[in-house]
């Protein structure tokens, strides 16, 4: 089911943009617009980077009829405190709750304009309140972001969070011994070893190439080097 | 440890402005800005709503010099495909190993131009790379967008996610036992019910209040209501 996002008397026409982009990067296509300030409606329409999303935008004189095929409408806000007492939830719980409904039945998502949020009157006609957890001393976000964000959360792959970073494939033993042997031979070319104390050197040099924790293609890279630089010297 | 949001060569004062306003909504106050358009920079600073964040912002002519104090380095990109065999992450697994890291060293978090994102040059800076999940055909967000959302990730509260939704205070069965017989009542009073039909319908009323799934709050408003309507019909 498409999510509406629905944007309350916005009043920049570079929050309506951004808010449309957004939409675009994570997949979301329904922007429905109530009362915005007309001159900013129509040059984010016109604007040239004005794509699909915005193109298609839907104008509504009023948030009950922007809602009316909805079975559930949420409303942002950026005050902690419960208003109207609609439930208020923080936006990782909340997201989780709007995905469920959105499985089976269309669900709207209310943004109020830029300077006063949602009115006590547009709030009346949500179901619930979601929060995004910004700092209390300065939790009003920037239209554009706080749609940005909302939506993330939404495609957000719980999964994803908890995966383990892809395993790399680790310089073999034998090749760490090649390396070591050769930056030996080097460094004894080059005389940074002297002759009689190479047995404690090379002891060090084996542990620090081993700590150097190189992945198989890193290692080959430094055989590379190390063996035109022997040839070089030599 | 603080973070450092790095913007490498930004062009556009609003979007300096935007990423340092979600810094402060989220708690951020670490912000570098190598080779901003210098037009824009002080534009953006001399901003009236410009904040703490934007005031103390600290200028680089270079990558390398922005990041020189940090122990981990990760920059943005908005393409799929692994760059300089860099470890490409999603930023849900790329952010927690980046707050694994912060808990204890400084971490650098670099975005590229509007226009072009980061370089390779840039990227060679890097230890990995995050990938924000935007769909692949329109894969590239707005700078302060995307500063927000990675943000939000990084102050994203796990466990709030599997919360569950706070429980709520359920009307009593005396309650609605109330609420049916004065419905009941109301009907009769009105007319809606005809003797003789009483009895299904009050079964019918019983179960259609219990459908309700009234909190306690909203049974007693209920009552109230249906009290006046019957005092009212008498």
């Amino acid at each position: 089911m498409p999510l509406r996002v629905v944007l309350v008397a916005p009043r920049n026409p570079l929050n309506i943009g951004a808010a449309a982009r957004a939409m675009s990067n994570f997949g979301f296509s329904e922007l429905r617009v109530v009362n915005p300030y007309q001159v900013a409606f129509r040059e984010a329409k016109s604007a040239v980077k004005a794509h699909g999303v915005l193109q298609n935008a839907r104008e509504f004189s009023s948030v009950a009829e922007a809602v009316a095929d909805c079975t559930l409408v949420v409303g942002t806000t950026s005050k902690g405190h419960r208003a109207l007492e609609h439930p208020l939830r923080r936006l990782e719980t909340g997201a989780r709750l709007l995905k469920k409904k959105l499985a089976h039945a269309p669900v709207a998502l209310l943004f109020g304009s830029e300077k006063f949020g949602l009115s006590n009157d547009d709030m009346s006609h949500c179901h619930s309140l979601l929060r995004i957890p910004a700092r209390e001393e300065h939790g009003s976000m920037n239209l554009g972001q706080a749609v940005a964000v909302c939506l993330y959360e939404l495609i957000r792959n719980p999964a994803a969070a908890r995966a383990k970073p892809e395993p790399r494939k680790s310089a073999s033993a034998g090749d760490l011994e090649r390396m070591t042997q050769i930056l030996a031979e080097v460094l004894e070319t080059s005389g940074y070893v002297h002759a009689g104390v190479e047995g404690s050197t090379s002891l060090k040099i084996r542990r620090l190439i081993r700590r150097m924790d190189l992945s198989a293609h890193d290692a080959e890279v430094w055989l590379g080097m190390l063996r035109q630089i022997l040839w070089k010297l030599r």
